[in-house]
């Protein structure tokens, strides 16, 4: 039987369908890898040349910025949604009904050598290289007085958004805190200030308790899939000790996550068959605000469905699996991803 | 240069990112006929034990409730969204992290015989009886007293998230109002005790006055991409005279409504090869609130990109097709829609 579902951190309802009750095999997820035939992949070493300005990266020593060489980079995005080129925040109004703003910020990809793999299929030391990159960019942003939002996410396979097969993070750091962003952090704040609790605490808490949507568990993250699910199979990934930034992990933390974040993708592929992936690092505004009672996290879906007119006309999301059910498929299936037939 | 634009409804933010820019040549539109080989069409002409509880019919006189003979038909979805078996606005909390309503709804489709015909490919005397079809059922709900939002929209082509490749618009009848239309409607209103102007009023005499976003107009409609848009060629398709619910049009204005979306469709078909759309109908919320200040309009577009990372985890839309340059082609393109090769 069909029934809305309230996400307690920002009072959206979704709708979880069960009478289109999903389950994987009813499922038929897009290639993930978009296809480019022919075209060379902008991300190999040796195609530097394609990508400069390097912004940090992971090199053997004695190799040189923009040079081969290296393990894992970040440069900018060739084609930035946002750019530092504009000035910062000129607004150009134009009456009340034409109000623009100049795109002022940076869009940045963590790209990795190893060719075709994404990482969900790479070694501890591998993943730990992205994820250090990607902290240390966050970071970096959370110290530039222009920038007050860091969004970290990754696009994986076609149907996930991806325009370039070779895998990789994104980083759009933003001149501002946008409405969605800002009512998140908005309703921690309002259930920490009512209750004395951080939500998600009390969420992990919860759902370690009830264990119904408890996907995989390490010391220092817990994976679930969310009472509020907007997806089917969509999931959480959060770290059990209360932090603010992403970027503040001490190592045992980092390699929890990405113990973590692989489990998570590994499991999501053997259940539904290497679909294409999004995930989005939900962290702390970097505008200087006090956000003290906000937990990050991620969140993790694969692209099954497509939004249309019910989510795009009233913003509710409709979820044909009920996240108790995805939990206890991702629950049993294997961590570590099989090969494609 | 990449831009902010902010909707002056919602208070939303675009990023219309023209580093992007894209042509209509750059677009690959997917198919927009979802493959369902072997199925048999469950909205055809003698198919009607499939969808029986017909609702509302022209149908050729003598013939009978849920048999053939009809032209256009609304029935109950088979897999519906929203059900009235449920409870109306029945609450399960399960403490302050866990609330859940009953899914109580309705969710109809419309459909016409004419086989493999979307309205656009319609001539005047069937596309009015759909519009009058969708006009009486909002009219009808808006009378329901557990109704408080009926949304109607089009999913067309696998890639406008249709399952069913017969077109069929959908009415999803809902019991609350969601956030996201409570946004608009409280924008309008805010715009209104400012000004003591109906802001698409406003907006209707900017885009006539300034023409460059402008792409069809007839006696009683104005069709143009909006300052905006949130997805490359989207469009408006407004009322020129105030007018609060979809379901209060005369005669003149039901056909000028059939010949505008008529219009707006065949255009991107010509310009973009008949790729998959989603139109939904923003009109008034239905829970005897006032909403005099509101304009029902439509919110018409090709799918022609991949809301991903950036939608998802920030809200912010971005859009690679300034709407002054979607406008130029449009208004350009023929208006009836081409042979497909």
């Amino acid at each position: 039987m069909p029934e809305f579902r309230q996400n307690p951190i920002t009072g959206r309802w979704v709708i979880v369908a069960s009478e289109r009750a999903k389950r994987p095999g009813d499922f038929k997820p897009e290639p993930a890898q978009p296809e480019k035939p022919g075209e060379p992949d902008p991300f190999a070493e040796g195609a530097e040349q394609l990508t400069s300005g390097e912004l940090f990266a992971f090199r053997r020593k004695g190799t040189k910025k923009d040079g081969p060489g290296w393990y894992v980079r970040v440069v900018p995005n060739r084609f930035p949604i946002l750019t530092p080129d504009e000035p910062f925040n000129e607004r150009k109004e134009d009456g009340p009904l034409f109000r623009k703003q100049s795109g002022f910020g940076r869009h940045e990809v963590v790209i990795s050598v190893w060719h075709n793999t994404p990482i969900v299929l790479m070694n501890e030391k591998q993943s730990d290289m992205v994820v250090q990159a990607l902290m240390q960019r966050h970071y970096t942003h959370r110290h530039d007085p222009h920038i007050k939002y860091a969004l970290i996410f990754l696009n994986f396979g076609k149907g996930g958004g991806a325009s370039i097969s070779h895998p990789h993070n994104q980083i759009l750091a933003m001149p501002s805190v946008t409405k969605e962003i800002a009512s998140e952090v908005a309703g921690s704040k309002r259930y920490a200030d009512r209750t004395g609790h951080c939500i998600y605490c009390d969420i992990i808490a919860e759902e370690r308790r009830r264990k119904i949507r408890v996907v995989y568990e390490n010391r220092e993250f817990l994976v679930f899939s969310p009472f509020y699910a907007r997806f089917p199979f969509e999931l959480r990934i959060v770290p059990k000790k209360h932090q603010t930034y992403f970027d503040e992990m001490n190592k045992a933390q980092r390699l929890g996550f990405g113990d973590a974040l692989k489990a998570a993708w590994g499991k999501t592929w053997n259940t539904l068959g290497d679909p294409p992936i999004n995930y989005i690092i939900h962290t702390a505004p970097v505008d200087h605000g006090t956000y003290k009672h906000y937990h990050w996290h991620v969140a993790f879906f694969p692209r099954l469905s497509i939004p249309a007119g019910v989510e795009i006309g009233s913003g509710a999301y409709v979820n044909s699996t009920p996240p108790e059910i995805a939990a206890e498929y991702l629950r049993k299936a294997p961590r570590v991803p099989r090969k494609k037939k």
